[in-house]
């Protein structure tokens, strides 16, 4: 569920049903329409109770955004490719099974014209990127891979062609895409071209 | 310049006013405010002129986003690592000083919700794929590359990390990230995982 950095005065069930309202308008109605009005409408909902919880509406759709889906428990399985697989797979089902990518689709739009919101939804998405980045710690920790790595770096190579396929090149993503890039960008193999 | 495809009746000059003023309206009223009449009225032409060269207001937006950057012309300066970081490089650019981001966030959005779009940009990003994929190519046949790479998937791994910067991780893209990308998706020089 998701992660309220607030305490719930009112219960959780008046909070969630305020998300799950604003989730409906963000993907019904795109950013123009996300407004607390139309929120607090949806939810039947007071203004003054949404802004109880959230000081702008751009707080309310992070929130929002941020109850899509839960962070991933991190997986421990002994071999650092199967523990990314299950987390890239994981993502890939919550890309093609959910709301979540035309939600993400309204959000960056939204998040270009407004740098505060660009600033929260960062935030999440390094929330969103600690699993994959725990499970490289602790097998470079363990030997398993190169200290040398940049973590952060081999997180954007193996996450980034996901966001990409779906976003830009709107191409459905093929059944072999996980373990292919994990081949690539976390094992040798391939000659230099030095 | 922009890649017409279609022969121009009345002159590449009213053509190109249209496709700025679908620019500006793209950009300025994002994909709900994106109609024929909208872009006819600002660029002061009929909708009957619109229609002549376009069916529909996505074919116009497609085009229009064709027209924010020139294909890059294919370096060869004989190293696989410079000629792909001058492409990056270039695309960088355009997504630090252009206001082309914000146009491709808009449209991301707007395709998420008209599968139609969603394929007329996939053919508009294969098209901006080609000279990375050239280069790559034309390393492989010269024996730089190895002959089992899989182009296309190095061709994501190169580009998706920058699309994952501006519009999800909405980071600033680091001075090194180009070389760092290249140096680490066409090198070897890291343990393996196993």
């Amino acid at each position: 569920m998701p992660d309220f950095r607030e305490p719930i005065s009112r219960g959780a069930g008046a909070r969630q049903r305020v998300l799950q309202a604003a989730l409906q308008v963000l993907h019904d109605d795109g950013p123009p329409g996300f407004t607390m009005e139309a929120v607090a409408r949806r939810a039947g909902a007071s203004k003054a109770t949404l802004y109880r919880h959230w000081s702008t509406s751009g707080a309310l759709m992070v929130d929002a955004m941020d109850a899509t889906f839960q962070p991933f428990p991190v997986p421990d399985t002994g071999r650092v490719e199967t523990d990314v697989a299950q987390l890239l797979n994981a993502f890939v089902a919550v890309l093609e099974h959910t709301p979540f990518p035309r939600l993400l689709a309204a959000f960056m739009d939204a998040a270009e014209r407004d740098p505060a919101l660009a600033e929260l939804h960062a935030d999440l998405t390094r929330r969103r990127r600690e699993p994959v980045l725990a499970v490289l710690t602790r097998a470079r920790d363990r030997g398993q891979l190169s200290a040398e790595l940049d973590l952060e770096l081999v997180t954007d190579l193996l996450t980034a062609p996901f966001f990409y396929h779906r976003f830009v090149a709107h191409r459905p993503i093929p059944p072999g895409l996980v373990d292919h890039v994990i081949a690539h960008v976390l094992a040798t193999g391939h000659k230099s071209a030095e």
